[in-house]
């Protein structure tokens, strides 16, 4: 199952070092990670995504909130909250497949950034698993880089 | 100075806990991190942004490098490359004031996500700039809560 955390913590050195060794030392793999200030200077929010059993799930939950910097951890399930990441990928096109291209990122929602004579600097942001079919659609284009945010979520209610 | 850096890294337990040890030991504030997945499964990418004078955001760079578990480090100007970063934001509303909200909505090109009975959650995509002025537009409305990915970076070129 996937775990998606959302944990307030101090922000202040050493908690995203105290965090991670966390997840190090037990062999919990993070998927997905964006940290970011919240309304208050001295508070920081991480959204950790993680993939385990249930049992993992629930350890990981109970470690987080063992923490000193850590003020609050909130679990979440994928359906009752929105989530969203954000990518940008560099694309290669020619003259020839070149509006295939335009139209494909106009179909999806994506932007394009930037211009370069041979490529494109494309900007999308949705689910996790658009973005995820977003490249498996441009890879015979030409992937040059990929630049993804963790993912962030957020209750509905 | 801002120093932005896009760092390549093997994917696999720990390398996270070792970049956020190096900061913290040396006392190098993380303003902002992104981590996410690349087109290959076994590295992931992270951009981390810090602020400082220029030799300590040359020595981030130095000591970057001298990690075994990173392959690659790149620095941005911020004029050089595209900056992007994402947000949800919760916000309350009344009767009274819903309508400027929307309109609010619509001028930042921020998008309404979920709506409930007395608030919304919003979702707004752009410059580190263009985020943070949205917050302080928002704030007399009520801030339920915020949840921004890190900022992550390309190069135009």
């Amino acid at each position: 199952m996937k775990g998606i955390f959302s944990v307030l913590v101090e922000n202040q050195d050493g908690v995203l070092s105290q965090i991670s060794g966390l997840f190090a030392r037990r062999g919990f793999n993070i998927d997905s990670l964006a940290v970011g200030e919240t309304e208050r200077h001295d508070i920081s929010s991480m959204t950790i995504v993680s993939t385990g059993s249930q049992r993992i799930v629930e350890q990981i939950e109970k470690q987080l909130n063992k923490k000193p910097d850590v003020i609050k951890v909130r679990r979440f399930e994928e359906n009752k909250c929105v989530l969203m990441e954000m990518m940008l990928i560099k694309v290669a096109y020619n003259a020839s497949n070149r509006s295939s291209l335009i139209e494909l990122c106009s179909v999806m929602n994506a932007k394009i950034k930037h211009v370069s004579a041979k490529n494109f600097v494309i900007e999308i942001h949705d689910s996790p698993d658009v973005i995820s079919n977003f490249i498996e659609l441009v890879r015979s284009y030409g992937i040059l880089e990929i630049q993804r945010t963790g993912t962030i979520c957020m209750s509905k209610d």
